[in-house]
């Protein structure tokens, strides 16, 4: 049997102690498949007296990440801090400078400086790998990266932040508004610190980004993404999508198109019967398009100790069997540059909006969407509210520059009381 | 860009055929993943006047395949000719006593000699992979040998039969008998030569041993997997599971007990609520148990050209890239024996029989079934049908021999008119 591979652990949060837990208890399973073992010299973390659920006194213990990434004795950082910047980064780029791998889960320094970190690796002949930062336990960077390496690909989706998930099932199997379950899940510990990251759809696009850099081999830039949240969808909102045989999710898309590619996180409409229509609570799901595979669905946990750990350990054996792979699929410095194409690809859209009981009101939206070229497939509106009443519009397919003409046109009809809700309707 | 990878192609078939495509034409896309060119010395099929939809001038043709595979400009051996022994067991010895590598998408021959062809491989620092041979398109071995290196192998379930599920699901959507829909896939095309490898559950079996070969890193013997068909299952079964919640599918579990590896491929049970039981169609699913991943479930395609040759190449532009993995996730001579325990784990089972009109007929049955230990969660009498009544049982959790035991004496009772179908409910 070969020297074993010498981890250095920087962040012993949920994460971290989990993939000490692996590391320690199931050695020999993990060096048999291996080929070689794998051990712990040191970890790092902010706090050294916390009981973490796992004995740490067999490894060194560092302050400073940065030390801990140099240590003669560590063949791969294990990066589980978090945060784009700051001390993940700079241990990051320490251990690739002193010649060592590095296994990470850090979506946001991955989607902001992937590209750049990768390139210091594969320039030095290492390697920078992120199982763990894309849908938690789901192995969809490795299906995408090599599974689907003979393909081209046609469309990545995804619904990868499993708190909207929980968040929007929640709301319709209990029947509550937005506000009530968001209160909840924050109650339940399932929202991060600053929770516009995952409402706002930000954790979910950084992944998002990641997998269209490797889809397309592109580096995507993140400020481009189109991003945005739950916060505006309401039970009302999720009874008439199903009533319309739809859900509505936080997907992901990516696909490169003639004006470019084309990569949002948004609430969208996708039909009911679909493995995205189903999937219910905080579960992960990645769709992956090839042109020779077809479609290819994962699904999984998208967080936690366990799932994430192991996608760790998961690049963290490729590392010990010798797997030398680019962090993208293709090597950083040959990722293309490339356009964002703000939603190119015509769709159907659901409108919802509240108009004035006013007579004529109807007919002036239907104006102005036929004055963007927008064929209306259905329109319903209910019983009035106070003196306003809710209209559901369902476009034909449409282009999204259409769809923002016609509704930078509705204030000046008089008639709308709120801004509209527009939401995709995603073929899957 | 260092030098290219040489295929030599054994068998154009529909799959064969799709490799040489993906090859021509994703040429550039290739070696960019791949970081070298891949290409074509020579092929090898039965006849040599065919169409294949793709020219093949260009590459050296060989009568023999063997003669193929020891090629002086052949790295890789890609096998896709089929069957266990013959010509594609002599070819791929034949690889690799010359020193290539091997890609195959042959399940029969590597569920039958995988561990010693693996060994073959390994003992001269080769590389025997078979994405291709498991669920067609769905990057499951990786998944399952990479993706969850980490992870002890709760369980591994698997939908690996397309025309199985078809035939399953259209019996349900169309309300016919298993009979008329098998000539009618029969006329489709979707079974094999000997339907039997279809319907009799050995084709999956041969998938389902092979993933059982790696979760658990043992020596499958394949004659000792329990194997069950769809031959028995009638569109009444189908309802009378419907009613409860329940759909038909022929199950692939592999689970490891404290009396050996349970491995079994026959029609089950599972809630149609969840992602098996919403399986449509032809499309194959895997479902993949971790300790620390929790339940990875991968849909898609499970035969045809475009996935299986999708598959394939997965494999290649691993050989390409340097990546060297043992067939089995541990060498081929870590593999250790095994025996194998038929259905050790206790569950429920749907036993559907008719009964003689006559008093006291299901008294006689809740006795035997009393008797061997085995209690009743449900019982229902349909009405007669001529001087026999249809009855459904559905029984709590309780072993397979307890079963088997009461099965065996349900004749003695005089009052079972045909052989009663049990199929075990399956939790998931």
């Amino acid at each position: 049997m070969s020297d074993p591979l010498r981890l250095g652990i920087a962040g012993l949060g949920t994460v971290g102690a989990g993939v000490v837990k692996i590391v320690r208890r199931k050695a020999e399973l993990i060096a048999a498949r291996a080929g070689r073992p794998v051990t712990i010299s040191a970890v790092s973390a902010r706090t050294r007296d916390k009981d973490r659920g796992v004995p740490l006194d067999a490894y060194d213990w560092e302050d400073d990440p940065v030390a801990l990434a140099r240590r003669d004795d560590v063949d791969v950082l294990v990066e589980l801090m978090g945060g784009a910047d700051g001390s993940a980064k700079a241990a990051t780029e320490a251990a690739l400078a002193a010649g060592k791998d590095v296994v990470t889960a850090n979506k946001a320094m991955l989607a902001l400086h992937g590209p750049d970190l990768a390139q210091a690796a594969e320039s030095r002949g290492r390697v920078l790998r992120f199982e763990a930062a894309v849908a938690g336990g789901i192995p969809v960077v490795k299906a995408l990266t090599e599974g689907l390496a003979g393909n081209e690909i046609d469309r990545v989706l995804g619904v990868m932040n499993g708190t909207c998930n929980y968040i929007l099932t929640r709301m319709e199997s209990a029947g509550l508004e937005y506000e009530t379950v968001f209160d909840e899940a924050n109650q339940l510990g399932f929202l991060e610190a600053d929770p516009t990251l995952d409402v706002g759809g930000i954790d979910a696009g950084h992944k998002l980004a990641l997998l269209a850099s490797i889809a397309y081999g592109v580096r995507v830039p993140f400020d481009q993404v189109e991003l945005e949240g739950i916060g505006r969808i309401s039970i009302d909102d999720i009874r008439r999508a199903r009533d319309l045989g739809f859900r509505i999710k936080l997907l992901g898309v990516a696909q490169m198109t003639g004006r470019g590619l084309e990569a949002r996180m948004s609430p969208c409409l996708v039909r009911a019967d679909t493995p995205l229509g189903q999937l219910e609570g905080p579960t992960n799901m990645c769709v992956l398009e090839g042109d020779a595979s077809g479609q290819i669905v994962l699904r999984g946990a998208g967080a936690g100790e366990g799932p994430t750990a192991s996608a760790v350990m998961s690049d963290v054996i490729d590392v010990a069997r010798g797997t030398r792979l680019s962090t993208f699929g293709v090597p950083a410095a040959a990722l293309g540059e490339v356009r964002l194409a703000r939603s190119a690809t015509p769709a159907p859209y659901y409108l919802r909006m509240e108009l004035m009981d006013r007579p004529g009101a109807l007919a002036k939206i239907a104006t102005v969407l036929g004055e963007a070229g927008i064929s209306i497939d259905r329109m319903r509106q209910y019983r009035h509210e106070a003196d306003t009443a809710p209209v559901l519009i369902v476009t034909h397919a449409c282009a999204r520059d259409a769809l923002d003409t016609a509704l930078a046109a509705m204030p000046a009809t008089g008639v709308v009381a709120t801004e509209p809700v527009a939401l995709r309707i995603e073929s899957v």
